[in-house]
């Protein structure tokens, strides 16, 4: 059923509740030609032309705001602007407050006669950011002509006032300020689409929940517990990420999950004091020698993970993800000359191997190195790993796993640092100390609402969407359907090439517009297509 | 020949210029006792107990003074003081200069009758001291009651205000400072011996030089320059090395040879750019573990060396040596409870261990570790080792042998750090970077110079001393049979436990005690011993 049949079922009366009392939009009448997607797209597309600026404003004042996780009084300030721009549209806020967890602003807009309930979620709060880092000050927003030169050349683009622009912003214009693109350029884009139907006078065709979340940059970890106290307000058929960058080939994807992740500080101890390595070399053990072979044994150059078992929780891919992730576009080529390699590990492709586990040394310390080296072996040496994990692998079992390698080692595993009785009674010692770590999750391509959504972001670009099976990267994504056992996908709208995490972080514009049309499309349309 | 022997037979003339003129002795006939070489120690033993505090004071004078052989400053400003030190004692004193060298500083005290010249090393620069790691100031020397505290335990000592003793020092105090072990507590011992000599009237038996070098720690960059410029008034019988510690039961030693050395710089690239590990783990190569697959493929866990060819140059012990290596005194067990380990590499022997080649890995980094680390993955990953060497390896052989090596694990070797060409060229790149380094060199056991020497110690402290074929550690010993056709023998002093190369570096006052007697009875007995 297409929002506009939808409309005409429930008649004028259904619609002063759904499009004037919520949205305000008109009369039901004006709806007709709703039902065609393309021509709801036009019609998205043409307010926000006439809309561009108040768009792009809106956004700037949102990040004009800093929101760092940790910072409860920024991340107040956040929250109580967000409640600011849902109440403006008549959207019924709520601030959810659990024990020390930063608020989480909650939007809620019931459509009568919807059948499905679907939650927008994306997170306000932002990396840390380091104004000397950045070109201009991550919290006074910047337009721009385009993307800043990288060591790879470009020019240098120029400053726009947007008071002064007549017409039209180009839509390669980017905007600059930590968090416009991860991500308060997503929560704009939501809102802007909300906007964007209620001046064409078309209902979502599903219930609509927004949740905010404020700590995602800080690894969430107070997601559970919100979601669990708040299980009957959040039940939904499916929650949309609007998280995450678009394909590099600037092509909009459905991502149907991401990989899980634990981290592991691993020490291997040596003598108490760093002994001379010319008197005592060849006959005290060297901690970082015992480490580099610890650490050569868990893994082959190529990414095979050497840990026996390792590999026997991984749910291997369905001919679906198989398909979706051989049609997903080759982006190795250019990446590797990008970043200046030669291969790639096991030469693979970057979908193919994300869909696989990983162990990642994410650095070494011992001793000194370079100027500051001296004779001498070290006492100690630090790896610090993460593992990334895929379904149906646990934290628990990979760290199981990992720990009876270690002992197969020949290392005794301790906690906290031995002390002398411990170290005279083992010869090798390992101390492993874990973070809690979440695991993978994966929303089956096959489910109703994956073609659906799939199926209308095409609608929404115009070309058959990219479908991702799972991100390399880490969310926590297996909360929803431990807490709430409800599917999730992730729709992101942000351009590719956004300084994610680091400095100048930006949003391009076009994606903005793009963002605004897709997930008009998804509230208007999910209904739907999703039978 | 006795030291009284000769005097007499060269009588009141002779002693005049050797004792009186260069030494400021009394008369001849003063000295009759002294031709007994257990008297002799007791007339040293009774100057020292008379001057215990002076030996402590111009010894804190000098540690008082940083002696970095990279700063040229610091450098000269020990040269001076060591001047004024000989020059105080009446000794011809120089300052060898040459090229970019640090100054070496030279003095001499010819013997009329003498027929055998000795040179006497030490060095007065130190290793890098970084004062947080310090429980005192490393140039501020401080006395106190004993040894710090270990992991082992202990009692923390107390710190002792020399001004405020009275009567002996205890010589279990101990004196922290950098370099109070390594190596200006010898060039203290040295001078003080010929002050005991002067005291009791008694000449030295061989013609006496003391070359004391400035740039040992920085492995002795212009010392064979230093050697060759100044071969003629270096010629000398023998160079006893006045460095080193003491073996671990606190009996003294007579070292026969030191271990060669040659240090790396080892540097595995990745990316150009820090990657997120999530993203783009499984894909993107990691140097960290290349690094670590690369080292453990170097050498065991058992300390054998794994590189192709490099054990073939390494020449056999004589059935002497065996034998000596055999006799030194078991140190193992309490070495390993004294810094906390279950057990040496191979479960060696420390003399059978450093009678071999080593490969040490002083350090590794890459990335961050603990509460930096972020996730990603490195851009590089460095170590930092350096190979100890036996008879007759080379240094160039062995960077030959480890090059030899790294290419056939596969790696590009370059010197720079690579450009985008050479990364996109070769999958796997290493840089190696490595120091000059020297070979070992080993006196042998048999020569008669060798043989008193031997003696001498072991009149001088009342027992046989322990005779070791070879330090683990590294002396550019080689230099003086190179370019002087000299032998050389090590007869240490310093406490086995001084903390050398580390922070809280110390000198225990028995040690330099001791010492003052072994090298008086060396200078005073050598031309005697030595026919």
């Amino acid at each position: 059923m297409t929002a506009a049949t939808q409309l005409r079922r429930f008649g004028p009366a259904a619609l002063l509740v759904a499009a004037q009392a919520l949205l305000g939009a008109g009369p039901a009448g004006a709806n007709g030609a709703a039902s065609d997607a393309t021509a709801l797209r036009d019609r998205v597309r043409a307010w926000r032309a006439a809309h561009e600026k108040e768009v792009v404003r809106e956004l700037a004042d949102l990040l004009a705001l800093p929101n760092l996780a940790a910072n409860r009084e920024e991340i107040e300030a956040n929250a109580r602007h967000l409640v600011g721009m849902l109440e403006r549209r008549g959207i019924a806020a709520r601030v959810l407050r659990i024990g020390e967890a930063p608020p989480t602003v909650y939007g809620e807009l019931r459509v009568p006669g919807a059948k499905r309930t679907v939650v927008f979620y994306a997170h306000v709060d932002g990396q840390p950011a380091d104004p000397a880092q950045w070109q201009s000050h991550p919290f006074q927003p910047v337009l721009r002509t385009g993307p800043l030169p990288t060591a790879a050349g470009g020019a240098a683009p120029e400053t726009v006032g947007l008071a002064a622009v007549a017409g039209p912003l180009d839509p390669e214009w980017r905007l600059f300020a930590r968090s416009a693109s991860d991500d308060k350029g997503p929560i704009v884009g939501l809102l802007a689409a909300l906007d964007a139907l209620r001046a064409a006078g078309v209902a979502p065709s599903v219930n609509l929940k927004l949740f905010f979340e404020a700590e995602e940059e800080a690894g969430s970890p107070h997601l559970r517990e919100i979601l669990a106290a708040h299980k009957d307000l959040l039940a939904a058929d499916a929650w949309i990420f609007a998280d995450g960058p678009v394909h590099p080939t600037r092509r909009y994807q459905v991502v149907y999950g991401g990989r899980g992740v634990v981290g592991l500080e691993l020490t291997v101890y040596g003598a108490t004091r760093a002994l001379h390595s010319g008197n005592y070399g060849n006959w005290a053990p060297n901690p970082a020698l015992l480490l580099a072979g610890l650490l050569a044994g868990m893994r082959d150059a190529e990414g095979r993970i050497l840990i026996s078992g390792f590999y026997d929780d991984v749910r291997p891919p369905t001919e679906l993800e198989r398909r979706a992730a051989a049609a997903v576009p080759p982006v190795e080529e250019a990446l590797l000359r990008e970043v200046g390699l030669a291969r790639s590990e096991a030469d693979g492709r970057l979908q193919d191997r994300v869909m696989l586990p990983a162990l990642n040394l994410r650095g070494l310390a011992a001793g000194d190195v370079g100027a500051k080296a001296r004779n001498a072996i070290p006492t100690e040496a630090q790896a610090s790993l993460d593992f990334r994990l895929v379904p149906d692998q646990t934290p628990e079992r990979v760290q199981a796993l990992v720990e009876e390698h270690v002992r197969g080692a020949g290392f005794h595993v301790v906690r906290e640092a031995p002390d002398l009785a411990t170290r005279l009674a083992h010869p090798r010692i390992a101390r492993l100390v874990w973070d809690e770590g979440y695991p993978a999750a994966r929303t089956s391509m096959e489910l109703p609402v994956s073609r659906a959504v799939a199926a209308i972001v095409g609608e929404a670009t115009g070309q058959p969407a990219i479908e991702t099976p799972t991100l390399g990267g880490s969310l926590p994504l297996h909360l929803f359907a431990e807490v709430l056992h409800a599917p999730l996908l992730v729709v992101p709208m942000v351009n590719h090439d956004n300084n994610q995490h680091a400095a100048d972080e930006n949003l391009r514009l076009q994606n903005l517009w793009d963002g605004i049309e897709i997930y008009a499309l998804l509230m208007a349309r999910l209904g739907e297509e999703w039978p």
